[in-house]
């Protein structure tokens, strides 16, 4: 099963391509879409819908997760990561792949064990998971990840939390 | 020239196309876009970005409007709405169009002659720019006419003021 992690942002958004494999996890590629803060509102979002488009024709994913978007303390960076977050979803969606949400909390629980972990240790965990040594960058690029096994551990798909290895 | 207007919403999006002719306004097409509130969220944005980009080969407007998203009371209403707006815009620059985004109060002045207006008094001053003497139903299409008309007086194309005629 492949699953698409996204971790939505319009000036980075983070993804994360992960397979499971029986109990198998496997990173197949991560990375961060941008776009051009100095560009026009508009064209960045049509920029990022194509480029969601593209992860989902190149990878094919069975399904796409993404991080729910809530509100922060900046309100204009809140409704353009919101922007950003229906675009990603729109283009999933518009691909006939099933999009499911996740809240920050359900995926620090589901990949750290819990919902106030930090950056660095649900970094360190996702590493765990996926058997890989070096340190994961940039950190969108992790948290997508993180956004795909949560989906993969909750989904009915069990994944073998680390604390019990 | 032609400019489709939008008041961008997830259940209810407002749309008006409204053709300049020298000083000659002419309200071509206006409705609203309903996406099923019992269906997905994904799959609303993406059947939202489906709709306004056949609108936008349809009509092929110049340049489309869109009322910009201010945060509203109700959190939950204000996010759906700016992720409806964030896929309004990449459906239409993704099709080249230019987008401009106008505030209600820019909508309001630039239609009604103050940005304080209710919603009754712009759908009246739509009417009188447009020469139209029925009723304009529903009330989200009237928006969208008026953010068209806003951007027409605003872009450098003075729309003949009502008080003036």
């Amino acid at each position: 099963m492949f699953v698409l992690g996204i971790d939505p942002g319009l000036t980075r958004c983070g993804y994360g391509v992960v397979r499971r494999d029986g109990r198998r996890l496997e990173a197949v590629a991560a990375g961060v879409v941008r776009t051009e803060p100095s560009a026009d509102l508009a064209d960045r979002l049509a920029d990022l819908h194509r480029e969601v488009r593209s992860l989902v024709d190149e990878y094919r994913p069975d399904e796409v997760a993404v991080e729910r978007v809530l509100f922060q303390v900046n309100v204009r960076t809140a409704m353009q990561t919101g922007q950003a977050s229906g675009v990603v979803m729109a283009a999933a969606a518009g691909a006939s792949v099933p999009v499911t949400l996740y809240s920050p909390n359900e995926v620090k629980e589901a990949v750290a064990g819990w919902g106030g972990a930090d950056k660095e240790q649900v970094e360190r965990m996702v590493r765990t998971q996926l058997g890989i040594d070096a340190p994961l960058r940039p950190v969108d690029a992790a948290d997508a990840v993180a956004v795909a096994l949560c989906h993969l551990a909750r989904a009915g798909h069990p994944v073998a939390m680390a604390a019990g290895r």
